[in-house]
């Protein structure tokens, strides 16, 4: 610091700080400097700046004597700008003490109130002012918060002495007592102190210091310490102090305490909003021992004192920019504002806001965006319930938003018959497998007992944005008997319940949801702000053409994913893929291979057609074979019952078949086996017949005057021989396609990064691959050496010991994972400077991981369609940070 | 090249080359060069240089016209010294012209011999020498050979032609058709030539020209670029052409050919060693269509060339410091050296070269090292079979080498049993499992019908230094029935087979193995001269004081792992963990780690003892709990049989409990999966105990007076935050357990390399660590995404199609893994500059793998004991490849 104050004044006269400042004076300090600023009536004061903090706790801590002097000049200001006196009569000057850092550390640090009182100015105001109870309440607080916070006596002792004295009388407040029995209470507080062997200095500047001192050290308490490690907040920084005059709400019937917003923080809506307690200091307001009134009830009782609030309002909006919270204390009459800050807001009043200040040219388009957080458009997107007070049976984990009621099914089937009725279905299951996704496409929301948030029911809801809540563990399902045991109930098959994918809770019945109609038409106003704020393009993981068209509505500008295996799940496929797997040659696996292929170019087709115009990048098969065969258990077991049912031999024998090729393709680590490109290259027709289904679509689409664009993805690589015999595969029947329909398409032939060994050799790869899809997933899973399906049972352990904060698999690992995107990124562009690059693994819709791909400079994320506005805002404001922090930064609070 | 030059001469009286020209020269051209500075009998030439060739092939390709004069210049040279005339008579000058590049290409480019001939010159020198069928003969040669080589005739053609003249006159050989007959086969080639409109030139300059511009053409045919492409050979280098004035083997009875070593390329043994042919040209030599006589034929025939042979042997080895392959010719009694060259040689007679050189005077002790393959030292640790020809019943994979005969068995308990009677044993299974470990120590050899080089069985017999043959999928083992099928043929218990664990061989009966005391002792002799020549050390993987012992004897410098999990799985130590891992809670766990602790305590207090003064890396705990129960289907299958036969129900509920318990352990991917330091942390008791079982048998060691030296290991670590929560557990209960002797001891405790992100973090993670060693199995892994079990599936098709040329879990892919590991060295030694690293991956034991350890600067490679020699080998190579390669380059050819 060039300047060598340590003491800024705030007051209606002269302010020496501005809201910029926090470094220096610390949020508050900077806030009241800025109120000041703005004319409000904000009691008078100064505030100690961090550095004075820092020089206290060199080693060993000690007061810093040099600041004494300012602290004692500002005083005197005080007491000339309050016309009071500190220590004096008849109007003696009350401060309070209150810490303040750099970032907000709420309750971390301590205050000290109505520093100034002592046993003579305490009995002289009692006479003067006729209100003792007033006055030995307040030194009562004194006694009680300097005993605690300067002495380090335990506030246990003034607490029980206290209580002792309300039930002795009667009464359930301490002001009921009267200023007698208070002025007691100060006494019997000044032995305790006393029996500790501490004295409560009767001077007021010692008073002071000693507060000053204590804030100071509050900054080292462990609490403290333990919250800005766990924030992330440098040790180094100190808190400012802010000495201020005292106001006093509990004055009289003149006065009074209230909070507000200058909006409405649950709706957005405009105009002032807040609670007020009469005849009462602001604690108490948030205490909740008494019930406060709403603001128009202030406004009857004081309607100047409303107006001048309403006015006061509209300033700090004007002034902040910002939806404000703030306290306000009426002293015998007077408006004091004690506090402003940025308020906080769900996710629907924050578009709101943000949509409403822009059009009221209050804030740029940059800034509406900013300050809606991304996550917070999830809100917006899903219905929510309205009651947050119904039953909970059980909780589980969030693993997809969204409200959902509906019926009791256990199992896919029921699901869809149940659902096809017209009624609301809720599948529950013990785990989702690949066989239930039409019954998951039919119900309003998925229920399982196992499994975690990656787990197949997770990971399949989240694609079609629909609610879903996972691993809840206390669920006994019992799908045979179609029962549904929890918390001590049985519910049965029909029987209503309400899971709410936002927060994990399952609630018995059906549990009232809100309005979503009005939040749609604000989502897509506020979403047409987004429109080309950022390099970063936001494509959308989408295996059908009903989620290719939704992730158009929400303004997706390509497809990055489509896995073309999930097609192969379906009813009318899954048999001829199994018999594609189980046939004996070549020449019987191409009999197989014709007839899926002409299912997926009708699908390929569709979702082509929805996306006309813009890329769609599609994988080629990626899981191993066995995922598309029954389970092994499954099968012994049927096979033992059709044995038992005295069934057709050959039926038994077709079983048996299944069973042995089941048995060949099993493995140990199926994660690390027989898949990928593996797959490609060891079945090239394979490969063959989904190359000529999709360019058969498109050139079908072309001629139809539609656009398509393909980029065909090739999974799994890890060695640029693999990628190059896979893409001469690709572009070899491409051309075979384009021959036999006399034209030709643009199209590009890339990989997914998802390999370790591949974002090592990426020069390499980069020289044959057209495009680099990061799949984060899987380079998470090998980069760790954590089985996503495994690592629920050390990761729990991991979090709770804190060896692990965030879980990689949500936001990207940046050390690690991050590091090797680093390096493919440079290493690709180093050998083609044109690579297209993206990202398709469920980081792609992690803000946190968005800013990090736009910090690499990829060309785009994708992500589910339901997650396609909030990445879109994510990458809204990576953009808006890089290019314009600056400016927001002298803006805000 | 500075010298504008393109021809070099080698003759009696000038030699412009030497053997340091390959280059230049080429390798024959050098070798020639050089054989004559020696003041060899070498027929006289001239070398047109590599140069030329490169000039040939600028686009399009051309004959260089610029060399045209100094070759015609040469060929005058040519003349003078051998008295001849280049198409002249009466002593017409014939030469051949061949390849020779600087690598060895064998047979890949072209030659054409007896350049200089045509109607004329061979009537008249047919008439002049009296011997037509000599001179047409050679006149055939050379008219098939061109036509071939440089007119691109199919050989064939002529081939036909002489099989038709040979079976009209009943003869063997084309020499037998005699002059007349031959003479008319000349007209007839020729006629072939003109049929294919081209013209065998009658100029004998012109032949030359046309012939060496063949030699040059055949640098790029595609034979050539194939076998350059594989021995990754630059394709720029060219080849020189050399052309030499022809001798004559076949020229009557004073005349012959023969080839020879200067040693014995078997056995090692001194002294000359070779074949002769009278009457003959090298070429009939080395095709067998004669049986050649052995050289001690020609020192009965022609004592006085016999003599100059020895002295020349001599004196090549001399002049080369290497035993010398070399071809002779004697023409009309005249001794001519052809060619001489590096000799190749068996490991046995290289490492008894390298001796008896060293010993000799003849060669440094680091010349003596670098000349014996690291691998070649398997050879003479292990027996081999003395009889190539014996029936092969089936080929499986050669897991580990050496010389198995015995007994069959099937069971390992019968292994044990029956070996203990003294009755050597082959232990043949499906697979092996850990349960058949005391089998497998009993047995002379194993033999399995599954698996692959990674296999259990693999594994554990390598570690072994066992025989060992898997996946010999031809064998059809029925376990039940003690019954061994294969090729048509029944094998019982007890019936005795061989196994060649070098080859994959497996024969019937018992088949002879050769002597091999001999070799120990000359083993031992020639690993006195490692001592000191690397400062890459190598440990031993030793799990037991056994090998420990072993691996000290081949010279080990420590253990570099020690995996603490084997010994659990001993017959009376398996039911123990197994209780452990049933436990229901912490205080029932810690009753049967109690036990587990003292069977540690006394492994490690023998293994410490044997290794006494040298380090000991322990790992701790590192494979999945479920490991170490009976597989799910085994289980099931025993319970189904307890209860058909009405067994005690108690039994039954136990086996149940055990059932359900490997049932929670089930895993999707247990490589990535709940193991490593992952359950050091969710049951950190079981660290505990390892680490006190540990220091406990350390501090008993040192209290008798030894000095154990621990380095505690913590596996598969992907985060800094597991390596310090293990670490601290470590040092805790080291103190604890110092505490309690009263004394501390020296010890490390560090980590396993072996996650990616490990590699990744290394700097953060060697802030924590005292030293890193990369487990190059795992790491491998992980970055390529190839589960080793499952891998088998598709390697074998990459390696077919060239996509993977080394198997990456045999030799370190340089490029990926190496790369990690390259970066986790490089950020580990910032950290932490004093960091021990080594490795103790399969890759330990790999010569091409620990000469990237080598330049990569680590401590110490690891490998299983019986690797040692070869390791150490290895080690000796890459230290004097990096101090004294010029040195040596100089001396060699």
């Amino acid at each position: 610091m060039a300047d060598s104050r340590f003491v800024y004044h705030f007051n209606e006269r002269h302010v020496d700080g501005h809201g910029g400042m926090k470094d220096v004076l610390g949020g508050k300090g900077a806030g009241l400097a800025e109120m000041c600023r703005a004319g409000l009536p904000v009691p008078p004061g100064f505030t100690i700046s961090t550095e004075a903090c820092v020089l206290f706790h060199h080693n060993p801590p000690t007061f810093p004597t040099i600041i004494w002097p300012e602290v004692l000049a500002a005083l005197r200001e005080l007491e000339q700008v309050s016309g009071k006196k500190f220590g004096g009569l008849p109007n003696p000057l009350l401060v309070s003490v209150r810490s303040g850092a750099k970032f907000s550390m709420p309750g971390m640090m301590d205050t000290v109130l109505d520093i100034g009182l002592n046993d003579r100015t305490a009995r002289e105001l009692a006479e003067e002012t006729g209100n003792p109870t007033f006055v030995y309440d307040s030194y009562r607080r004194l006694l009680q918060m300097f005993g605690d916070v300067v002495l380090g006596i335990s506030d246990d002792k003034f607490e029980r002495l206290l209580a002792v004295s309300m039930r002795g009388k009667r009464v359930r407040s301490e002001i009921e007592l009267g200023g007698e029995e208070l002025a007691r209470a100060c006494e019997e507080f000044k032995k305790i102190i006393e029996g500790e062997s501490k004295v409560f200095p009767q001077d007021p500047k010692e008073q002071l210091r000693m507060a000053i001192e204590a804030v100071f050290r509050s900054w080292n308490n462990p609490r403290a310490i333990a919250y800005r490690r766990f924030n992330d907040i440098p040790e180094n920084l100190g808190t400012a102090v802010n000495i201020q005059v005292m106001v006093f709400g509990n004055k009289g019937e003149n006065s009074g305490s209230g909070v507000g917003f200058t909006r409405d923080p649950a709706t957005g809506q405009p105009g002032l909003y807040g609670e007020f307690l009469p005849r009462a200091q602001g604690e108490e307001v948030v205490a909740g021992t008494r019930t406060p009134l709403g603001l128009e009830e202030l406004e009857r009782a004081f309607p100047a004192i409303y107006q001048q609030l309403t006015d006061i309002g509209i300033k700090l909006e004007k002034h902040y920019r910002e939806m404000q919270d703030f306290e306000f204390t009426i002293e015998n009459g007077k408006l004091y504002m004690l506090q402003t800050r940025d308020g906080k807001r769900t996710g629907l009043a924050a578009v709101r806001i943000g949509w409403d200040m822009y059009q009221e040219g209050l804030v740029s388009r940059e800034e509406a965006l900013i300050r809606v957080e991304p996550e917070q458009l999830e809100q917006l997107l899903h219905p929510v319930f309205k009651d947050e007070g119904a039953e909970v049976l059980a909780r589980g984990m969030p693993a997809s938003p969204g409200a959902a009621v509906g019926r009791i099914v256990f199992s896919a089937d029921e699901a869809a018959e149940i659902a096809q009725k017209g009624n609301p279905v809720i599948l529950v299951r013990t785990e989702t497998v690949p066989d239930d996704i039409h019954g998951m496409e039919a119900a309003e929301g998925i229920l399982t007992a196992r499994g975690g948030m990656t787990s197949h029911a997770a990971v399949v809801a989240r694609g079609m944005g629909k609610c879903c809540v996972v691993g809840c563990e206390s669920l006994h399902v019992d799908e045979e008997r179609k029962e549904l045991r929890v918390a001590g109930k049985v519910f049965k098959q029909g029987d209503y319940i309400s899971v709410d994918g936002a927060d994990g809770r399952v609630m018995p019945g059906r549990v009232q949801r809100v309005e979503t109609e009005a939040q749609v038409g604000l989502l897509s106003d506020f979403m047409g702000l987004l429109e080309g704020t950022s390099t970063l393009q936001v494509r959308a993981n989408a295996d059908t053409a009903r989620d290719a068209r939704k992730a158009r509505d929400f303004g997706a500008s390509g497809i990055g994913l489509c896995r073309t295996e999930h097609m192969f799940f379906a009813e009318d496929r899954l048999p001829v893929m199994q018999q594609m797997i189980l046939a004996g040659d070549a020449r019987e696996r191409s009999l197989f291979l014709g007839q899926l292929k002409e299912f997926q170019k009708a699908d390929f087709f569709s979702i082509l057609e929805a996306m006309d115009g813009l890329p769609v990048t599609v994988r080629l098969l990626d899981p191993p074979l066995h995922e598309f065969l029954p389970r092994r258990e499954e099968l012994v077991a049927e096979i033992l019952r059709l044995r038992a049912g005295g069934v057709d031999p050959e039926q038994i024998a077709r079983r048996e078949k299944l069973l042995n090729r089941v048995g060949e393709l099993q493995e140990t680590n199926p994660m690390m086996g027989h898949r990928g490109c593996r797959l490609g290259i060891t079945y090239p027709d394979v490969t063959r017949m989904q190359v000529q289904a999709l360019f058969e679509a498109a050139c079908e689409l072309k001629k139809r005057g539609k656009s398509p664009f393909l980029e065909i993805m090739i999974p799994l690589v890890s060695l640029v021989e693999e990628f190059r015999d896979q893409a001469a595969l690709v572009r070899e029947a491409a051309q075979e396609t384009f021959a036999r329909y006399r034209f030709e398409l643009p199209y590009l032939v890339g990989t997914m990064i998802e390999v370790p060994r591949a974002a090592l050799v990426a020069d390499d790869i980069a020289r044959e691959a057209e495009f680099f899809s990061f799949g984060t997933n899987d380079l998470t899973q090998m980069t760790f050496g954590f089985s996503r399906d495994d690592a629920g049972k050390f990761i729990g352990a991991y979090q709770q010991r804190n060896l692990l904060r965030k879980d990689p698999f949500q936001t990207l690992d940046l050390p690690g994972v991050g590091q090797l995107m680093r390096i493919a990124v440079e290493k690709g562009k180093r050998a083609r400077p044109e690579l297209k690059i993206g990202i398709c693994g469920e980081h792609g819709g992690d803000p946190a991981s968005i800013q990090f791909c736009f910090d690499l400079n990829l060309d785009y994320v994708s992500c589910s369609p339901y997650r396609v506005p909030v990445a879109r805002m994510a990458a809204a404001h990576a953009a808006v940070r890089a290019g314009k922090s600056v400016k927001l930064e002298r803006v805000g609070v």
